[in-house]
């Protein structure tokens, strides 16, 4: 059987609903064919809710079946949080030390981990996530050295060959615009979301709305999040 | 400051409420000092949930803080649950590729990741868990290769230095009962928790009361499980 994708095998994307996953889940289809590529995305608890579902509007537009996993337990961890039916004893130890709710280290790991899990039932051996280490340097757990580890960990922990690909990794906003034209994804950019505030379109003020407005920009394009929800 | 143990830093161990992670609790308190051991258990909706109360007793026991996670993203994966309030594609692959409810591939590293999680809070460097290769070679994420892996894409992701230590990891059942006797550990395993039928003190025909009771024969000593709670 003729077949003119690089691979015959399945992959899944982790979709945030984000201009950067969304991008991924395009050029996931470039490469494995739209017939092989799921999505999946977490619930938990995250501030901007609104991207799930704009995560679930790209799904359907691009008829891609979609995975939501329930997270509760970072909020646990953010709030250092005990059950309440079980006498334990609370740890006591500096308050300092406690990290905002809901931000766990090596989040992206356990992200990638149970798409991992997944992928293993939907028996895909491919995952593919949006990081970039331009733009998230500050994230240990988004750079390449994490990756390949965890490709590592995950193929060793599940017997299972995986791997991890990260098409945005060392591209800028402006090459991740100039991809996603090229790759047919815009009409799904302008369902994406990535105001910090929460705002559809985009309050236009707040660090992600000033980045992707950047990108934008630089590689000489008009957003479809403004020109799609103008009319 | 006089300092008798091996460090001065901290460890956090993976206290399933089980034979071996209950001896690992123990080991922990000799290496680190018990002042310095917290242990973290998981709610994930696991058949023997009397094994969280077997963890709590154990912590009560020796004093140790113990924190409770609860993870609802197994089950959800289990029965590869989509939410129900978002429109969404369900996928429709064979279901024969199914794993068992709550069964997850690579779950060892997900606990382990959440207790590295905990353990950055704590500002504790050390991971200790009750894994053994030699009576589970069946879970690719108990082997010493994932764990080794696990360990460095845990200190890479988190930028933080982490050791995963594995006491039992080539020890055989009659050698961990004999490690639990030199440590003291034997009225906290009169506590512990092993029978997959989930009767206390035990069935003693599963095989993992089969396989408790074989280790404690061959190191001829008796289990408190069944000395402690025959009075």
């Amino acid at each position: 059987m003729q077949n003119s994708h690089d691979s015959d095998d399945g992959a899944l994307v982790v979709l945030s609903g984000g201009q950067d996953s969304t991008t991924c889940l395009y050029w996931a289809f470039e490469k494995f064919g739209a017939e092989r590529v799921a999505a999946v995305s977490f619930d938990y608890a995250q501030r901007h809710k609104v991207e799930l579902q704009s995560a679930a509007q790209i799904c359907a537009l691009s008829g891609t079946p979609h995975h939501i996993l329930p997270i509760n337990t970072f909020s646990a961890l953010g709030g250092n949080a005990l059950t309440a039916d079980i006498p334990v004893d609370q740890y006591s130890g500096e308050e300092s030390t406690r990290l905002p709710n809901t931000f766990v280290p090596g989040r992206n790991v356990i992200f990638l981990s149970y798409a991992a899990a997944l992928a293993f039932q939907l028996n895909y051996h491919h995952l593919v996530t949006g990081v970039a280490q331009t733009d998230y340097s500050g994230y240990p757990d988004c750079r390449e050295n994490t990756l390949k580890s965890l490709q590592q960990t995950l193929s060793l922990g599940m017997d299972y060959a995986l791997t991890i690909h990260t098409p945005l990794m060392h591209l800028s906003k402006k090459q991740t615009v100039q991809l996603a034209q090229q790759l047919n994804a815009l009409p799904a950019l302008g369902l994406s979301h990535t105001c910090y505030n929460g705002i559809r379109p985009g309050c236009g003020e707040c660090p992600a709305c000033v980045l992707r407005a950047k990108g934008f920009a630089e590689a000489g394009i008009a957003d479809p999040l403004f020109s799609q929800n103008s009319g």
